[in-house]
């Protein structure tokens, strides 16, 4: 499936929604928002939806940017001294070491609050959009990202299981809400919904797995440590290949899913 | 008005609304939640349902807990280190003092985040109740509670309109968000709304005077920076003259609001 679902097309979503007032903490949001992420999280949203539904709705463009906000203010408040204390992000001076831990707090805050504010925007009356949100805010809530984030700082990693339970709760839950959401916007049914849901958590491990053989200096917590590489790049060709057979199982053209997976595993040099 | 809507009432809608999981950062939120605030805001949003649609409804419950959840979040942001460094909320430990700053990082966000999951549960498909959503998350957000702290820690107090528009963004939009949204899903004109937007404003600035002068040791900026303490009480009292007119416009029985007045200003030992 070619598409005109572009980094650049979904920077002009994020600005159109973008408060218009100047004032330090949205130049500390502005700065990490456009500080070179790739948008995969709203690109998935958006493909989801338009190979689903045919189009690409307001409410999947809005669901789309509240997912970047998301995961920006996530990034924000992970990279904090008294979180992962991370002095730089994608090459740069991360958001508090350029403006300070009190504007980097709100920055995040503001975000998560900017996140709440699109959807709200988007077609509240619609009975798919009201399921998509209450699902993706459930995905980066305590039961969702939070408790990831949670397990990162406080829980233990001793077998591929844990690794695996973190992958999804710290990586996957924002796959899940991108996947999901999309399909349900687009119209897939409760069941189509549940094989997305399926495939995302998939996907989440295998990028959470390849993150961790990039990062393998810097992690603390790592599925490095309990499997050797050459176990974890097997793994992922296992698990791509279930994903690409679960979405052979779709009446759907989800071919930019497999080329996630193929772009994913390509990422390790 | 004689009303059941007390404390025990309210921490009932917070307990429902809680998510059962047993967490870290769950413990963190349940210990500031918790903690003897006088839910003056869930309050103040019930009581105006009640008056303006003569019953509290689903909606109206939703929002009163959505409203103390955004509260309680931003005093856990606001105690932390980098903020105002508060060791102490409501005579205990201030909640990174009891769980590490970490945990209170993630209590707030999941809170927020608990905030927006608890809107999405009410009657999304009601044009009035989307209305007060979309007013509550913009007075919590960068145009409202995030501007508030934000000018409270890089903004100046140099006068009087310097000093009223930090009390009306830091103390005042939370009011103002329980009014308008109690008023809006109690089924208000849009004059009405706005009525009750101007009393908010009013009785945040009463509020934040009242607190300054009881905290006089403590705050950074201050009402007592422009004005005396006898001034300051003088005018909080042709402020409260005002609200209780601006009350007989209405044709509502707005008793409380007037007795939340007088309460205010009597906390001044």
């Amino acid at each position: 499936m070619k598409t005109n679902i572009t980094v650049s097309y979904i920077d002009e979503l994020i600005k159109e929604r973008l408060p218009r007032e100047r004032d330090k903490v949205l130049q500390a949001m502005e700065y990490m928002l456009f500080s070179g992420g790739k948008r995969f999280r709203p690109m998935l949203l958006l493909n989801t939806a338009k190979a689903v539904g045919k189009r690409i709705s307001d409410g999947a463009k809005n669901l789309a940017v509240a997912l970047e906000f998301i995961h920006t203010y996530s990034l924000i408040h992970d990279d904090l001294p008294c979180m992962d204390n991370d002095d730089m992000r994608r090459g740069k001076r991360s958001c508090h070491m350029q403006f300070g831990e009190a504007s980097a707090v709100l920055a995040g805050d503001a975000l998560l609050n900017l996140s709440f504010e699109t959807v709200l925007k988007g077609p509240l009356s619609n009975k798919s959009y009201q399921t998509a949100c209450v699902y993706m805010f459930k995905m980066s809530g305590i039961e969702g990202l939070v408790h990831g984030q949670s397990l990162d700082l406080f829980g233990e990693t001793k077998n591929i299981d844990d690794a695996t339970e973190l992958a999804i709760a710290k990586t996957g839950t924002l796959i899940r809400a991108a996947l999901v959401c999309g399909a349900l916007v687009g119209g897939a049914s409760e069941e189509e919904a549940r094989i997305f849901d399926e495939i995302a958590c998939k996907l989440g491990v295998c990028y959470q797995i390849v993150d961790d053989i990039l990062d393998s200096k810097k992690c603390e917590k790592s599925f490095l440590d309990v499997y050797s590489e050459s176990d974890l790049i097997d793994h992922v060709k296992e698990l791509n290949e279930e994903i690409k057979a679960a979405c052979d199982k779709l009446p759907y053209d989800l071919e930019f899913l497999k080329e996630f997976c193929d772009q994913n595993i390509a990422r390790r040099r």
